[in-house]
C-alpha cells in the first residue's frame, strides 16, 4: 500500500491567493483531509470551505473532515507543549490517512500561507513517518510575509543587505536581533514592538494582511506605536480574532 | 492623466507558480510593459512568452517591449553602480510608459519571484514617482525560498526560532550571521558556504528552484560541498546560467 501526502499552500486569507500549481494539485488528490474543529478561526474555516467550492471541479477529490485535539496549555514547558501536541496531532492524522484511504493513494492537506513557515504541517508529517511509509509533496503558497511586503509596497531587504524573521517572543526577551537593520516579526501575540526604543525605528504593520479586512499602519515606530496598539485591539474585539505581522526597519 | 503601474510577482519558473490574482491582474491591465534584453537568461524569456501566452485572455492588454539599459561594471563602487543603473532603468521605464500609455491607465510588469525579495523593481518605482505621479499596486508572488523549503519538503524555522536571509557575498564577508541557527542564501556567485567551517552544519542547496531543471542537494555541509561545487560547475556548463539558493542550519 503506498501513500502520499500533498501540503497544499494556499496563501493568507485572499482565495486568489492559490496558485494554478495548488488548484491543479487539489484536483488530483484522492482525499482532501480538513481538520473540523483546531486552531483555525471559523472565519477561515468559512474562507476554506469557499476555496474548495470554488476550486475542486467534478468528480474531485472526496472530502474527509476530522477532529483535530486541542493543545495543553497546562504542560508548562513550551516546547514540550508544542511536542505534545504534535504528538497527538500526529496520532489523529495517522487515523484520518487511514479511513480517508484505507487501500492507499493521495491525500491532499491544505496549509495556511505555506508549509515551510512558522506552521506544524511539516513536523506532524516527520511524525507520521516514523509511523507508516509515506510520500510527501509540498506545494509552495503565499506567505503573509509577502502579503505584508505588497500591501505596503515595500521590499523585505535594502540593496545587498541580509533581514531577520523572528517571533514576537523572541524580539521580546532578545531584543533587535544583531544581524540585521531588517526585521520581520510574526506570531506576536502582544505588540512587542513597544519593548523596543523606538528612536530609528520605522514599521510597516498589518493585520489580516491578504484578506479583504486588511488593516495597515506604517510610519516611524515613535509616532504610530499608539494608533497600532488601539487598531489591534479594536479589529480583536470585533472580529474575535486577530493575525499580525510586521516589519522593523533601522535608519531608514 | 492618472498612471497605475502593477506589479505582478509570477513565481520562480514554474509557470504554475501564477496565483490566481496574477492572471487576473494580467488581464486587467491596459498594457503590460516587457523588457526585451536585460538580466533575464534567453530561457527565462521563453518562459515569460509562455506564461503570457497561456494566461491572456482576448482581448488582453497591449504588449509593450522596450529595451533596458546595461550595467556598467566599471563603476567600482557597488552600490554607486546598482544605484546609476536603477536611474537608467528608471529613465527607459518612464520612456516605456509614456509610449505605452500616452493617455494613461494601467501598466503591469511581470516580477519573477516576488517583487519584495533582492528585486530592484520597487527600488526603480520610487525613483519613477520622483519623475512622475504613480499608483503603485504589488501581487505576491512565490519566491525562490519557497521553491527551496518546498522541494526539499523542509521548514524555513525549528519552533519558534528565528532564521536569517542574506547573500553570498555578506556570508562570505561577514561569516555566519550572530542572530540565529538558520540562515537561508541568496545571490551566491561562488559558493559561500566553502567559505565557512562545516562542522555542525547541514546544508539544503538547489539550483533552477521551481524550474523543470531543479536540482537538489541535501545532507551535511562537511559531505555534499565538493558535490554541489561540481554539480553547479556542470549545470551552468550545460544551461548557460544558474540560479541557485539554499539553507544552512546549525546543530540540526
Amino acid at each position: 500500500m503506498s501513500l502520499t501526502l500533498v501540503l497544499i499552500g494556499i496563501g493568507t486569507g485572499n482565495p486568489r491567493h492559490l496558485t494554478q500549481e495548488a488548484v491543479a494539485a487539489m484536483n488530483e488528490v484522492d482525499a482532501l483531509l480538513i481538520p473540523r474543529k483546531g486552531p483555525d478561526k471559523e472565519d477561515l474555516a468559512e474562507l476554506r470551505r469557499e476555496i474548495c467550492a470554488r476550486n475542486l471541479r467534478a468528480p474531485g477529490p472526496r472530502l474527509h473532515e476530522f477532529d483535530l485535539p486541542v493543545r495543553d496549555e497546562n504542560t508548562p514547558d513550551y516546547r514540550r507543549r508544542v511536542d505534545d501536541w504534535h504528538d497527538a496531532i500526529a496520532a489523529t492524522w495517522s487515523r484520518a490517512l487511514a479511513e480517508a484511504l484505507p487501500g492507499g493513494g493521495k491525500a491532499g492537506f491544505l496549509v495556511w500561507g505555506d508549509p515551510s513557515l512558522y506552521d506544524s504541517t511539516l513536523r506532524i508529517v516527520e511524525r507520521l513517518r516514523q509511523r507508516m511509509p509515506l510520500e510527501l509533496r509540498v506545494i509552495p503558497g503565499i506567505t503573509a510575509i509577502q502579503a505584508l511586503t505588497a500591501g505596503h509596497g515595500i521590499t523585505l531587504n535594502e540593496i545587498g543587505a541580509p533581514f531577520v524573521v523572528t517571533t514576537g517572543r523572541r524580539l521580546r526577551d532578545a531584543g533587535w536581533p544583531p544581524a540585521a537593520d531588517t526585521v520581520v516579526v510574526m506570531l506576536d501575540g502582544s505588540c512587542s514592538f513597544q519593548s523596543l526604543d523606538p528612536a530609528g525605528i520605522s514599521i510597516w504593520w498589518s493585520a489580516y494582511a491578504g484578506m479583504e479586512t486588511e488593516i495597515r499602519i506604517a510610519g516611524p515606530l515613535a509616532e504610530v506605536t499608539a494608533r497600532i496598539v488601539a487598531a489591534r485591539q479594536a479589529a480583536r474585539e470585533e472580529h474575535g480574532w486577530i493575525m499580525d505581522i510586521y516589519l522593523l526597519r533601522r535608519g531608514a
